[in-house]
């Protein structure tokens, strides 16, 4: 499969956001549909992410605050938890995103999301304190 | 009925947020449930618009994602339109948003944020140039 | 088509939950999908909403929490809305229900169920003075 | 942080309708998220779940529902499905509710609240039977 | 903005399955945010519809079958329930696939996707006879 | 209880689509709600997927579409995708209508969808190799 330019900005943002984990997640994609996989990168990285006007930073607090309130991709929520933190959002900062979604979402969805977030605050700690 | 502390702050968050067209909301809420409209400015405006730590704009701009990605709350969603660009997001900031949750959420839902973006554009428009 | 007794007895709960409203929404459909407007009287009305253990009050105050946090059908949540009144339940039960929705799918689910309560509250006034 | 009087009586009903296990996840929250855990203590229990107007096995009636139709919080499902049987309605109440929403919201979201609710009806009776 | 061979082979799909109405929502969403329409143009349609394997009945089976069980995008439903019919399904295989999403997102949803489709049919019926 | 000729015809339905895996959860259903467990036989087997007028093979795109929308529903999607794949759908037909799915309903979602179809897919190819 030829790599366009839309991959390759892509492939970039989508290294910048998601990191190492995302990577293990595109592999396991990558067996069964090697064409989501292609799309994944090019159109929400090559194409959205890579969109200047806002910076990457409210780029992740949009995307923490959809998923929160969807309430139905708790692995993609914790995804972007990772790459809010990972672009330099605090972990306040994404507490807070959870928090003001009890308004929008109600609390399951709010409660839900903080669970998730509390996962992926966990195991970074445990990943630092490997190294 | 009381205004308690949470009430007054609620108010003002309210007011610089939702503005002239939020208070008119309200009032028609009044007649049929006013207990809820004491919640709706205690809590989610003078408990937790309120919170520091995340300024009005990453608020708002959560609060565009979320309802766009829901996708079933339109008048919410345009108030909140208004409220972004109340407390100083562009257009553009609101544009981007909405185009990034095609990613999330999918085109429908984008679309049709788009749609109810571009009412809210053109209405304060129209009140800009009746001035 | 013949009419089994699952649509009898399902037509009695349809009259004595949805009234003249509802046959005229069923009447619309007849015209192009006979088939699901017999659907909805057997299973719904037929097999559901005859079934003993909860009382009609009880069932419609479920229906009202679960369209009102669904938040994308409108139309059935007023017929279920004028449903609950008509089997017994005050303004006041249906007002509680749809507060109670802030809690469990946010504030937008619970405005918009709101006012959807508002509208259909009028209704009844409008048809009573008329009368 | 000080207790509101919101709090206290809010801590009262979260007791009486979620028992034990609810403190427990109100503990997991404590550590990363203590206002929100103190918002949930205020808003929906020292604020909705303590309103006059409907009994609380209404109440637990209307959150089975709308949390089996939202079919996206299966933990807050199953602590609702415990508050019904805490407050009194029947292991046949619960059931009836999830049927209903074969209706409302279709069957696979039917089916995944009955499977929760084995899960907590199996969960009771191996507590009894240990004790 | 130039066009990429991805738009021109999405903008032929878009035209042979949305129509002359389509072109016409694509006008109005290019004045707010044209990105946007370039996108829907060249991912939706210049990709995923453009891609072998299923053809276009079976994925307009997709399409309304999808927007029906959301049941939060009445316009871009109807807008496929017409891509339907121009692609050769029947008006009955329409409402097979409608009545078919009782089972699976419950009869409001069934109900506010046929009143769509009711509308589509009307509408081509209208624009039939007054050729 | 007496079985009618619905039962019998959605049975017969039912083992078609769903198999063996089908039978053992209409089993583990059986012990809780018997009365689900028959209403599904009844009504989307016996009445629903019955009815003439789309194949099979439609009638399971459709499912597995809107499945993957909903995206809350992971078990019945999986059940679905077997059944797809029992009526003649080949691997390709159930990965093109997911992928299809990125665009009304978002990536996650027809992520989400796609890790469901690889775990089907190896279990199934576990099971062959087996025997």
């Amino acid at each position: 499969m030829e790599k366009s330019d839309r991959y390759e900005r892509g492939w970039n943002k989508f290294l910048e956001t998601q990191g190492e984990a995302g990577v293990q997640a595109m592999e396991r994609l990558q067996d069964i549909a090697p064409d989501l996989a292609k799309y994944i990168i090019e159109f929400p990285y090559g194409d959205v992410y890579c969109r200047p006007g806002l910076d990457l930073k409210s780029k992740e607090i949009a995307a923490v605050a959809a998923l929160t309130a969807l309430a139905n991709a708790a692995p993609q929520l914790k995804a972007h938890i990772h790459a809010a933190l990972n672009v330099g959002c605090t972990r306040q900062d994404v507490i807070e995103v959870i928090i003001q979604m009890t308004a929008f979402a109600g609390f399951p969805a709010a409660l839900n999301g903080m669970f998730a977030a509390k996962e992926v605050f966990e195991k970074r700690d445990t990943e630092k304190s490997v190294q």
